[in-house]
């Protein structure tokens, strides 16, 4: 491990002393945001695991999880092996596991790290058995279900199948710890009532899976389920042990699109300059491209389209008819919204503007810290870094 | 300068001992493509200035560069960084500057390094001489012209604003170094003969800017122009003297999607191991989603739509009816293409799949590092590190 790498930088500067692009996390939203979803899920009852893969900084995760320890969710290895060197130890690794990536998965557990994994197919839950059992390391399993046809995961109708699995890790040397479900659907929802409904259908083939282990004479202790969506619209937990969530640390106009949240919760931005304003033509050039926001166009299929982001002023106010409506590696164009009479002559050369992106997970996977701003009138007060890879 | 990061690893590795996701880099394919540009712009008698904004690695560079320390572009100012660190010190950065960055050029100036940069507007003009002036460094600028509307750039047929931006750098105390036209609308062509007209608008709108500097006895020794179709594909280059091109070391399905080339002479993959196959609702799930791809969609308005990448199998071959409809964070969905009779129970949970990138710039722009691909039958023979950030 690099301790560089998870250390904080204190500083005290203003927007206009950054390099642009870079990356700014508003520490006080990023704050609200953490409370809310925790207030939320201990008035229901049920342990949250936040989803690291959305911060990947070990400073931001200390923030998230509820013990000394964790729990925690992660999207890779080296985000396995990052965290847990930074005393994050109770992680499950949330994507189904493949054959090369066991070995780095036991040298966790051989290390004292409380990884548990995921299996969702009978091949895979014999091979990860298997060479438990040959090491003598009871790895331990969830299996993953597929609620939405979206991604990986057993089908839930088929029992059969799930009992196959299940009785391959459990009796075959592993340690079966419970089941998982994730409504990607979720993201494509239309409205709050559809989340519920979601939310619902996650919850239910989560508990039914358990019950149909349980059922079956075989252990199910964790039964875990989540997306931002359903984490904070969900009606009932009934049977469910933990929930996963990840996005809602920082929001994004994906989630502002669902309704999930305001724009003027989104704790994350890119800071950029103008480079050129073209009044006449209505359009204006700045420094950040697809490098710095990313390519994602998740809010493309939503009711309100917002092209590559919105456009805010340095102190956050929201310009919401103001988008980046075109891209290149490191060029955004920004126009009005078709049909506003949004102009982009309220800029000029040299000013620094901040973009608020799509989709939070993948504009800060462009950048390798967060400038956290702090304070009113803000100021950038420390750097977090973060990390990538595989 | 973290020399680490400019360092060749030396291996000998099978495909299978990697972690994926992960970069693959073909070197035959590479020097192939290499050879094709400056063989043609050898034969038509114009300089390359290749733009290391697609290979950001100081070994590949190398291989593009036709001198000792250059001619090269850069996108940003952390790549003139690092790679005049490297010693490849003949640098344009191709992006507007703005008043910022200008503080970073002229340090670099003042290393020695030979930097020249854009400008695009009077204003900035005014205030990149103002500065040279005043800390007695002469900084080269090129003005970018604007063909199509797409980026930033002075209008061509603005020949005002071009001879008063012009003055400003030229009498105020910077060095009019030429002008910079890049025809980004290359890459929506719908066929070759559409290339060669828009590689004769680009030429004509640089050399006629060019002129008209002249006749107003104006400077303008460098008449750049450029971009991968149009450097292979232009007609004429005459009154040009330099011709930047990124994209063509790597190629990608964009641009085999034009007829530039062919899909197999795409050098860049990423090589992903199947996680599950739902062989009845003929899908196959993979470790590689948009993390390690891109969110890129370049081919989406092309003929031929490619999704997130076309699968070929671990040694190479393109299996072309099979596609990443899909991806997660850390997930690709691999279908048939729609009409097609391709199956994806060719493949088997823990086979290696390499997946060919829509837009090899983005692709690359996702890892640190390429695993390069040497040999018949290949061989992972080294690791050449890649920088990012600004």
């Amino acid at each position: 491990l690099d301790v560089a790498k998870t250390e904080e930088t204190v500083l005290d500067l203003d927007l206009s002393s950054l390099t642009t692009p870079c990356l700014l996390l508003e520490e006080a939203k990023l704050h609200r945001n953490i409370d809310r979803l925790r207030t939320r899920l201990s008035s229901v009852g049920v342990q949250l695991r936040p989803h690291l893969k959305t911060v990947k900084s070990a400073r931001i995760a200390r923030l998230l999880i509820s013990g000394e320890t964790g729990p925690a969710a992660v999207s890779t290895l080296r985000e396995a092996e990052y965290f847990s060197d930074c005393g994050i130890r109770d992680l499950l690794y949330a994507v189904a596991l493949s054959v090369p990536k066991l070995e780095r998965a036991l040298a966790l557990r051989a290390r004292g790290v409380e990884l548990s994994v995921v299996a969702d197919n009978l091949e895979m839950a014999r091979t990860i058995a298997d060479r438990s059992r040959r090491v003598g390391c009871r790895i331990p399993v969830l299996i993953e279900l597929d609620c939405d046809g979206r991604r990986g995961g057993i089908d839930p109708h088929d029992s059969d199948a799930l009992l196959a699995t299940a009785r391959a890790l459990s009796t075959g040397g592993a340690e079966l710890r419970g089941v998982m479900v994730h409504a990607g659907q979720s993201y494509a929802a239309r409205s709050i009532a559809e989340i519920e409904e979601i939310a619902e259908l996650e919850r239910r083939v989560a508990v039914q899976s358990a019950q149909t282990l349980r059922a079956a004479g075989l252990p199910c202790p964790l039964v875990s389920v989540g997306s931002t969506p359903t984490a904070l619209f969900g009606r009932s937990f009934t049977g469910v042990t933990e929930v996963r969530a990840g996005v809602y640390a920082f929001f994004d106009l994906v989630m502002a699109g669902l309704k999930v949240c305001q724009a003027s919760d989104i704790a994350l931005s890119v800071l950029a300059t103008v480079i050129d304003i073209k009044a006449d033509e209505r359009r204006a050039v700045i420094d950040a491209g697809w490098m710095s926001l990313s390519r994602d166009r998740g809010t493309a299929a939503q009711d309100v389209d917002c092209g590559y982001g919105i456009v805010c002023a340095p102190d956050g106010t929201v310009y919401p008819d103001l988008l980046v409506t075109e891209v290149n590696q490191e060029h955004g164009i920004i126009r009005p919204r078709p049909g506003s009479s949004a102009r982009v002559d309220r800029l000029r050369v040299g000013d620094l503007v901040r973009i608020l992106p799509n989709h939070a997970c993948a504009t800060a996977s462009q950048h390798d810290c967060y400038h956290v701003l702090t304070g009113t009138p803000a100021r950038v007060r420390s750097v977090w870094p973060r990390i990538r890879g595989w």
